[in-house]
């Protein structure tokens, strides 16, 4: 997560920007410069987006998220769904079996109680669909116009599979670089209700728990072949690959044409001068796998549900280490940055 | 936490009142009517402090709790140690021995790096002092005037002592309450700040991490002699006292006089109408011990730097069951409610 060459100081920054919460080059320098140097640990140093620890014998990955996503509810999803989902995907994609979760909420004074018991329930229904259980909580009120509606908080607790080391570190040169499926949704979804654009179709978050989805990627593929996973959630898959990239100091090269992008989604970018690399997914992930068994894995999440548009999407190259590059359509080649400001707040 | 009288259905609220917030009815009220009903399982109904799980073998306690602190830094400590002890608390007060945290901040816009970056050293520094890890993170930045500075979320994962079920429904009649010390410190430390109230002597909230003080009750007590306990927070003393008598169906007696309290938060209490025993505290524990080893647990937390002052303040009694009732120091006896409303919102 964060890029060795970053190109203005903290230091030249005295308050928070909203880029901050980005997930891009912002929110790495504040990893860099502010928490790492703060908590310094071992663990914390993998920069993975989940913890792998042993605890009484036992090896967890465990994790959290804040969700402040703004409209509460949007199509395809709320905040409480998204909070189960989020949580659930950062265990996932770290090789572990989620299990347990955890919920605080900050409410604000005078948040409608209707609301708060539709949120509730619909993170109830995500998370039984999902096969975890929340285990324990916390509930605070600020002020009036100290807060928004609410803010959610999960953590969340899983086994770790036997033997699995999944490191965003691991990528090797030669490797394949699959995308479960199409990009953007989630990102557009979100700014189409918050900005009343009118898309051509209605745009629905992908907001899902892919735990299942990579529970078959381990099945179709031998001990060892699955290098990392993530979830490509704010600041895109760009900003995703470049971390994978960064963090294995290789090179990743992606083709445009392999990329899904949903027509309403592709529209709205347009309009918005939005690339639809950068914006946010919630029921997405990005694997890097051994070649030889990339197309078993793709196979294996054709058949899921959340796996449908799947496909090998770059490759993994010794040259220009941490560095993303995309082949475009037009048969030219761009390099493909993090991303550097802010371009949707409040996403998730 | 859930009185089985409640005086007003929660049907009559639409909206989310600063009181919801306070660890009192209130709270009690959207505990039982809105997250119970939809998160209902048999951990979370248990309704502790912390839940007790199984995983992969191991057997580990797991909490969350968000920090909403204002002011951000007061005496004694600020919303960085605050988060970091609450959690710890939580953990030990379930016997379990704290382990790991997470970190999760929601930053406002504009809001100071200084003060981040004194904030994440302080967080630091308590983990560091305390022998636990921040092992997983998330940072959110919401516009400006949509947070108050930062919010912080800190979940735990603590490893249970073999053979340890400490319960607030294990409380038996004849079994001694002990209070690890004084009471409303941090509460009074809080409030002075905010109303820049001018106090005889100047008063440092309680805020610490009690696990090393829990160890000690452990060794100076015989498997099962240590029924329960709490950190007495939001709420305080009293609130803490009545979920125990109303999860274990048991009366709880408690004698004014042995309560300590110092002159400060007495004289701040009885300027502001306050009750010292509904005032958080941030560095206490209320334990329910079988009456042989009481004497032994106390002599053994006088003997810890944060158990001076640790004393017998009660004893649970057959009689009343659910109520808490306290002799005062006139001799006459008197009942402790559950604290009803909102004291002090913003507390920790």
């Amino acid at each position: 997560m964060i890029p060795l060459v970053c190109p203005a100081p903290i230091a030249t920054r005295d308050t928070i920007l909203l880029g901050h919460g980005s997930g891009g080059k912002l929110s790495a320098e504040l990893l860099r410069d502010v928490f790492l140097p703060a908590f310094a640990n071992p663990v914390l140093a993998k920069l993975e987006d989940q913890a792998s620890l042993e605890i009484g014998g036992a090896r967890l990955a465990f994790t959290t998220d804040s969700f402040v996503v703004k409209p509460l509810f949007f199509r395809g999803g709320d905040i409480g769904s998204l909070a189960v989902h989020g949580t659930i995907n950062d265990l996932a994609v770290g090789g572990a079996v989620p299990e347990y979760l955890s919920a605080a909420f900050i409410l604000e004074e005078g948040f409608a109680m209707a609301d708060l018991r539709r949120i509730a329930d619909s993170m109830a229904a995500a998370a039984a669909k999902a096969g975890v259980t929340i285990v324990t909580g916390d509930t605070k009120v600020v002020e009036r116009g100290k807060g928004d509606g609410v803010y959610i908080n999960t953590a969340g607790i899983g086994r770790l599979r036997e033997g699995v080391r999944l490191s965003a570190s691991s990528a090797q040169a030669g490797d394949a670089v699959i995308l479960s499926g199409s990009i953007g949704d989630h990102g557009i979804a979100i700014l189409s209700e918050r900005e009343g654009l009118e898309l051509e179709t209605d745009v629905a978050s992908d907001s899902a728990a892919l735990h299942t989805l990579v529970d078959a990627m381990f099945a179709a593929s031998p001990a060892g072949a699955l290098r990392c996973m993530r979830d490509p959630t704010r600041g895109g898959v760009a900003s995703t690959l470049n971390e994978i990239a960064e963090q294995s100091a290789v090179g990743i090269e992606i083709d445009e044409r392999t990329l899904v992008i949903h027509n309403a989604v592709r529209g709205a970018c347009e309009l918005l001068g939005l690339d639809p690399l950068y914006v946010a997914n919630e029921g997405k992930l990005v694997a890097v796998v051994a070649r030889e068994s990339a197309a078993a894995v793709v196979e294996a999440m054709r058949r899921h549900p959340l796996g449908g548009d799947a496909a090998i999407v770059g490759r993994v190259t010794g040259a220009h280490a941490g560095m993303v590059t995309m082949r475009t359509a037009f048969g030219t080649s761009r390099i493909v940055d993090m991303l550097a400001g802010d371009q949707l707040p409040r996403i998730c």
